[in-house]
């Protein structure tokens, strides 16, 4: 504490991630990292921009990388935003977007930084319960409101929304941006995206993803948002009076590269889904309850067995996975979909844990 | 324009950088960026973390990075805040130590991101206008006060003060936060660092460093502040309320290799000074005005040619150099330190275009 401090900088309580082990050897199913490594041509792409020319500054706008999405997605290149990771264009939302004079809306039970944002940037929200199974009800968003944001699939459930039922929502809600983080969208979930393509975007929908999961490159630092052009000026407005140059020559380089690699994504996204299957029919034999998941990770629990102390007897087992002390969600324990090896590992070790207590 | 912005979003005129223009052979002598590429360890550090662990998060605290820039300077890691890039940890010290109740005091010639960050976070300010040889006169600098923020040397003018007239005003200035921003401190300024060591560390002063001017790492996007752990602890709570990963393992590897290669970066701020005492003798030989500077750039005027008219001629010869369109300096050039061929290029279009004229 200190008398310099901005008086919010005093009330405020910051994200806390999913750690990260410095020691080597251990099982990280924590903070759902994709188990398999980038596109191979994202890492050439990287090593051909390592040279003199990093002295020079990246192009502030990352054309070429915005093409790149656009291209993909079906889109125009000024319906596209960058950032440095997803957090960092989730910061640039809820400032220029949700911090509006009603109160925003999003889950209970959802990506644990969202009310850390509004806190930083003051901007008053109302959370809306998941249902009883832990699913979000749409018609449970009210208008009117400041805006709405919830991941689809949603973090750390798992569970994801059909596009159809997103559709509707925004059918209802016309006076206010909806913004879906897709972050897990990759491994099962349908994307909002397509309601973006051409002459019928909506002027208040925004998508927000993540180079971080399925394309592997936590730690690159890339995400994106992409919606109306006019929403997308309105961030670019507050990206250009924080910082001009977010994303680094290394990484726009590598995103381009594993953008253009959508094959690589598809085939280890697919080997996740199976990974996460085999998974869940393992669980379950253990008589774990397991939220239905389509991300790369799934809730899980057992009706006799504390999160808490299974979250601390994998640790001792050089086992991490993420536990959180939160209101209906304490008994369970999130888990990283890994490959195989270490999932078998995971379950092994779960065994032997029932087994002994 | 969307009706789905925040209303602050509307009034913001954010910072525009020098260009980056993407055509070849230019010589680019517009954002002073370094002439000379980075340590070669640097490279190699950023090619050593290139590999299948990109898919997994950076640590979120950088903490071999804040170790390795205290062991520099003689300070404790709990005294460095890392950002991506120094306008970051600007924009983090902006809302963290300089949005208080009282405005806060920057000279009226300086970087001109200062404003733009109050605009953003709703940060009351008042400049201090520089004397007429465009020096600081820290006497100007009153108080009561939110808080004081300059450059030094100062940004377009180059002019540098001593660290004992810092000294002397942090002696009168105990009452908010003073910020030293020293991007271009290696090039014959006096840091004000030594300040921070040991037990009299002053619990209200903040140095803001970059690693894209003379560690010449435009392209990779690290920049640091270091000052009282107190403060530092108000940083670390804001970071971790926008980004908990800012800067992501191949920033981090290359500025820890950066960091420790003092030796290149004395060897080519070196080159740069010389460079520049060179530029100097040839613009007045041509007649032209130049501010004393100490930074790796130099502001310099013709006492018969506008600078707005110098600057397009230049810019059709293929050499940008950076001409600001604001009251006092609209006369002037900043012109960036090349090598010695880019600087003698550019007197040789500077000779052509004034005879010519």
């Amino acid at each position: 504490m200190s008398r310099f401090w901005n008086p919010v900088v005093q009330t405020l309580t910051p994200y806390l991630p999913g750690e990260q082990p410095q020691m080597a050897r251990l099982i990280k199913l924590n903070t759902n990292e994709s188990p398999y490594g980038p596109s191979p041509t994202a890492l050439a792409a990287i090593q051909s921009q390592n040279n003199d020319d990093l002295r020079l500054y990246p192009d502030p706008d990352g054309a070429a990388l915005k093409k790149a999405i656009a291209d993909l997605h079906g889109l125009d290149p000024k319906q596209v935003f960058l950032g440095n990771g997803s957090d960092e264009v989730l910061a640039h939302v809820f400032l220029a977007l949700l911090k509006q004079s009603k109160p925003i809306q999003f889950p209970d039970i959802t990506y644990s930084f969202y009310p850390v944002y509004c806190k930083l940037f003051g901007i008053d929200y109302q959370t809306v319960p998941l249902s009883a199974d832990f699913s979000i009800q749409t018609s449970d968003y009210q208008t009117p409101n400041g805006g709405i944001i919830f991941p689809n699939p949603n973090a750390p459930t798992g569970r994801a929304l059909p596009r159809s039922e997103i559709e509707a929502l925004l059918a209802r809600n016309t006076e206010s941006v909806l913004v879906i983080d897709e972050a897990y969208v990759d491994y099962g979930t349908q994307s909002c995206i397509p309601l973006l393509r051409g002459s019928t975007c909506p002027e208040n929908l925004l998508v927000v993803h993540t180079l971080s999961k399925s394309r592997a490159l936590a730690g690159l630092r890339v995400g994106f948002a992409v919606g109306h052009p006019d929403l997308i000026a309105g961030l670019e407005r507050v990206k250009n009076s924080f910082n001009s140059y977010p994303l680094g020559r290394l990484a726009q380089a590598g995103a381009i590269a594993a953008i253009e690699d959508q094959q690589h994504l598809e085939e280890t996204a697919a080997k996740v889904i199976q990974t996460r299957e085999r998974l869940v029919k393992s669980l379950a034999v253990l008589g774990f309850d397991t939220l239905p998941s389509t991300a790369n990770f799934v809730l899980t629990r057992h009706p006799e067995h504390a999160g808490a102390k299974l979250h601390q007897a994998l640790r001792e087992r050089g086992i991490i996975v993420r536990h959180f002390k939160l209101a209906r969600i304490d008994a369970f324990l999130r888990i990283t979909i890994g490959t195989d090896e270490q999932n078998d590992a995971l379950v092994a070790a779960l065994e032997k844990i029932l087994a002994s207590s």
